[in-house]
């Protein structure tokens, strides 16, 4: 079957309409003729369904693909993703966000595209800022958002990217944030030591420690807070913060201090504090290499659950990085944990997940 | 027990050195005195078996340890690893790597020490030069190096950093890097098409792929091929490369083609070379988050292994960020890989082997 390119597009008469639009699900109707993207168009070839025509000529499918990879920025992952799709049984519509895709048993004229398919090789970065679009119009048509990304190496990994609290009302399981009988009259006083910070009091060490896993404890007497706990206890009038010289901390001031000791400090406690509110359980994601883990709910320390997710705590102008997003990913499903990012926008948090998933 | 603070030390008389040393393994003799570093020291002031007195004024815990992180750097850091491996039940003595540590059953004057321990708080990166300064220390006394890193909760994270051929010679099982046959008269050609190669010759496609398991097949007669892939063919005499349009790319026009799409192009590719010259398998990491992962020897793609490890490819003035590095270790050893990092230092490769231990 002849097909000409015209543009941006490969164009069939009526009798493609019939045998690839109507049975096949390819291209859109255009008048009476069939208008395909230069992806469908490549697959058709690669099948052997059509012929392609340029200025009256045939190009073979290395000349029609190189052609098409100079006319239409990233054609070749597009096609890659493309074919792969298909020749799992997908029908595949091109839109905005690259590609429609129905679901199993559904196809063009019979009920609705289940999924948008975003395209990206491994090598280009995506601005927070640009995802958070994408999934926005997604979920406004009450599409699933999925990122496919293409490796080195020419093969591919969906991701399934969404809101946390699209899954559910993104909240943990914790009544309070910490035991209402480790508020005094008066605070306890604990001492900034170096990187870290020393409670010497046995009743709300243990308070703390048993009752809301706060920090670590270093001897039946001490616990050991981390930054973002000690600022959250003191904010809460839990605690009173000292210098190792005995000289008082305010609160702005440890705070300032903590941002010279990790320059992520500020970024990371925002979203601590937010967690805490939200009835989390966030402690340090270290062996993980990720900012924190999350626990739902720790209400024994004889028997802490898993951790529920990991997360990231990245700024507004964050920029991911595929490889390094990835291997964090892969790390949070091999131990059945989610993965999440989360940023301070102004006011608003904005916590999105990634989820590894097959097609 | 009485005991004072003596510059860098706490000194104790004779007693001290029957009960501490003889006994305990603690301290170092110094003529008839024991000289204790000031771990040793705040551990043994916790467990209430000295008093330490400083200008005949006795100090408390809590002022011992505010002294000692003022006169010593990382005091913190060590006592928290120190406390840790005494309570372990190890024999733990001071030494210029921060630790050695006995094995299970020896102590100081009955064998000799298994380990060097070598603290480090999260927050403090690692020059790659500086872990090969203290592998080879380590090495040099058959002893094994154990990098101890503090998180910013006071847990201690162990890791037994070494030579990827310290434990056995390290090379992979493939007689040859590509199939013989695949060599023609004339090399087959192929096409740089945007960030991969595409090899439009069925036999060699074929060959290539299933008996070497380089690229991706596209389609029954095309193969792509990463960019290191294509290079170390095109440098081995199996293809020649050509644009797009038709034109010869040397090897070298190649090169910095795919330096300017992917930036750490030249650092991968010297990696990449050696390993196919040692007779592994490398293919790309993205699914880890790391430039590649690694089989020992594919004999068939119908039973394709698991790969035997992941290894960035560093440079020499590579800085470990120790969460990163930590996320990365850990994802390796949940999928039950080595995990390398593999630098060119000019003419010589180093393979740093981490993983993690429990002590």
């Amino acid at each position: 079957m002849k097909t000409q390119i015209k543009g941006n597009y490969v164009i069939g008469d009526s009798d493609a309409v019939s045998s690839l639009y109507e049975s096949g699900g390819f291209g859109r109707l255009r008048d009476d003729s069939l208008q395909l993207r230069f992806v469908e168009a490549a697959y058709l070839l690669s099948r052997g369904k059509i012929s392609v025509l340029k200025n009256g000529a045939e190009l073979d499918f290395d000349a029609f693909i190189q052609f098409a990879a100079q006319q239409e920025e990233f054609f070749e992952l597009k096609y890659i993703v493309y074919k792969d799709l298909k020749e799992r049984g997908y029908y595949v519509q091109s839109s905005a966000t690259d590609f429609r895709v129905y679901p199993r048993g559904g196809k063009p004229g019979k009920g609705s595209a289940k999924s948008y398919v975003y395209v990206r090789s491994e090598r280009m970065p995506i601005l927070l800022s640009e995802l958070l679009g994408l999934i926005n119009e997604a979920q406004n048509v009450r599409k699933q958002f999925i990122l496919a990304v293409v490796d080195e190496e020419s093969d591919i990994t969906f991701y399934d990217v969404k809101r946390a609290d699209a899954v559910g009302r993104f909240e943990g399981g914790m009544s309070a944030p910490y035991p209402a009988e480790a508020e005094k009259e008066t605070p306890v006083k604990a001492v900034l030591f170096k990187e870290r910070v020393i409670l010497a009091d046995q009743e709300t060490a243990d308070l703390l420690y048993n009752r809301a896993f706060f920090g670590k404890k270093m001897d039946d007497e001490r616990l050991l807070l981390s930054l973002p706990e000690a600022l959250y206890l003191a904010e809460s009038g839990v605690l009173e913060l000292y210098e190792m010289d005995g000289k008082k901390l305010s609160n702005e001031a440890f705070s300032e201090n903590a941002a010279r000791i990790d320059s992520e400090f500020l970024k990371k406690y925002v979203i601590y504090k937010e967690l805490k509110e939200k009835g989390f359980v966030p402690k340090t994601g270290f062996k993980f290499g990720t900012h924190f883990r999350v626990y739902r709910k720790v209400e024994s320390l004889d028997k802490i659950p898993h951790s529920e997710f990991l997360l990231n705590a990245v700024s507004p102008e964050y920029e991911f990085k595929l490889p390094a997003t990835s291997g964090a990913i892969r790390l949070a499903n091999s131990v059945r944990k989610r993965m999440i990012y989360a940023a301070d926008l102004g006011g608003r948090r904005e916590y999105v997940e990634f989820e590894r998933i097959k097609m």
